[in-house]
């Protein structure tokens, strides 16, 4: 028997373990050209919260009593197919399962010889390419401009800080404890942090750490930091809007501030990005991403819970700030 | 004696006469390498509304007790600098003045055989170039695709319509009047036209007149109907923020519906637009213009207020959405 998480009911603001359960079911087996793995890392991360909205017009939202699915690292552990031998490691979009068959379309084979196995789901995977190809294919980030990062001690901040410092950028960073801030100006460099949370006024906090002004805003939160960013940015400055964390669980259409007038004075670009929409260059932008971690000039966090069960526990946490770096699950 | 426009305090809210002085004051005399210019036509545009703020990071806010300014087309009717001949017409930024004295820098040549002087203000002016370079940098209009517009009986939404014709979009307008929304239909050529005052839901008028949904949207307003726009736009859509005339007189900080999840959801890029940065582009897309007028494919309204005196009630006019097309006033 194995473990497999079902998505229970749709949550209403912050998900809560009563919307997931825990099922045993018998173990699968592969059909010809299939394989069977077993999960070894799973990812959890903050834009799974969307696929639990009923909404017709988002992508693929998760079906009721039907397991979830995320990012996965896999062990091969019997092959019918010939592209994947046994013992091979992989990683794609996968089931939250301890077993599960596949028919090979969508993995991605893992060289764990590059990197520790779960830094594929991480600074080699999804959330190294959404930092690296949304901060350059938005941001434009130009040597001597500031660039300002919030969510700065997650998974993508952390990357999106160092890779603007590699470009040559000040870097201010936006996270929600002390520890945090003082961490990614150790440990990934960043010039200046800013506690969101023991900080009474963003808009001057933001002015003070910027006196040049915000050229690039790389947003992984929106709302009210998004708001006091706007307050701060210059002529012709880049917003990536990559993540909305902080409206994730609002249950009402939240408001703000309009941005339309700021954005004409300041002539500013704000887009949203999708890090799915640029497969065809993920090849290169690992490449890229492999020789900064060669090289010494990339570092990145991770926070690892174990055990399958607490999966949505992990999840959960990221909506509380308990991961630096990014979450993953050690089955 | 000559008369000349004084700004005389700032308006909280809507614009009114009390805002202006008019003052007579000693015929101009031009000095060595000056010329005399005779204000023939005066444009009166939403966006001098921005100027009379008194933000410091606006750029060069009106200053009380002086007069205006906005574009002008003139007559040279003396002159001491080589550049210019008595009888030439020229335009530029100049004051609110029958009369007054210029070095000469900043003014452009204008040569009345190509179009009536006042086009000059106008389509083959700041307007057509506003309409045109906003389109085309930000908005990337393709044939086949579907472009919004509001303000769309406005000097630059009459022109953004119709050079989205020209480019092989289905283009629908939003205007005030249902007098607006059947002349942009048959003046114009625009397919489907909205009157914003009669709908009572714009989300559900917008995804009527778009059953492709919205990929590019020229804003000229801003506020709810931007909000009701975006409730329907598709993948990659592109928002040129160019004016939002529904705020300019709002005392506090309008308030609406935060964009970014859309913008996420959607990778939905908007971005403002002054056509001021531009300058480089201006002598191409003015030729572009101009084509365009002689081959028949690009028409365009007038609103004429007589009379030097009438400035500031034309001016106050545009807010009341009392012109058609470009508002200008003939000295």
């Amino acid at each position: 028997m194995i473990k497999t998480i079902l998505f229970k009911n749709r949550p209403a603001g912050k998900p809560s373990t009563s919307n997931f359960e825990l099922i045993t079911e018998d173990d699968p087996k592969p059909a010809e050209g299939e394989v069977l793995l077993k999960s070894l890392y799973i990812s959890v991360d903050p834009y799974l919260r969307g696929r639990m909205r009923d909404q017709k017009s988002y992508i693929e939202p998760f079906k009721l009593n039907e397991p979830l699915e995320s990012n996965v690292v896999a062990e091969v552990v019997e092959s019918n197919n010939s592209n994947f031998q046994k013992g091979e490691f992989v990683s794609g979009m996968l089931k939250w399962k301890e077993l599960q068959t596949s028919k090979g379309s969508g993995l991605n084979k893992v060289h764990k010889e590059l990197a520790p196995l779960s830094a594929f789901l991480g600074v080699l995977g999804l959330t190294g390419l959404t930092a690296h190809l949304g901060l350059e294919k938005i941001g434009h980030p130009k040597e001597g401009e500031t660039l300002v990062v919030s969510g700065a001690a997650g998974a993508v901040g952390s990357i999106v800080g160092q890779i603007g410092k590699i470009k040559g950028c000040r870097v201010i960073g936006i996270a929600g404890t002390d520890e945090k801030v003082e961490h990614i100006k150790q440990e990934f460099g960043f010039d200046v942090g800013i506690n969101y949370n023991s900080t009474k006024d963003m808009k001057q906090a933001i002015a003070e750490a910027c006196p040049g002004g915000v050229d690039v805003y790389f947003d992984n939160v929106g709302g009210e930091i998004l708001d006091a960013v706007l307050q701060n940015v210059n002529k012709d400055a880049r917003i990536i809007n990559c993540g909305a964390i902080s409206l994730y669980n609002e249950t009402e259409v939240p408001m703000g501030p309009r941005p339309e007038g700021i954005l004409i004075k300041n002539t500013v670009l704000m887009q949203g990005f999708l890090v799915r929409d640029h497969v065809k260059d993920f090849g290169s932008s690992l490449q890229q991403l492999g020789s900064w971690i060669k090289e010494g000039k990339l570092k990145y966090d991770e926070t690892v819970v174990e055990g399958f069960d607490k999966l949505p526990e992990a999840f959960i946490g990221l909506f509380e700030g308990k991961n630096t770096g990014k979450m993953v699950v050690k089955i």
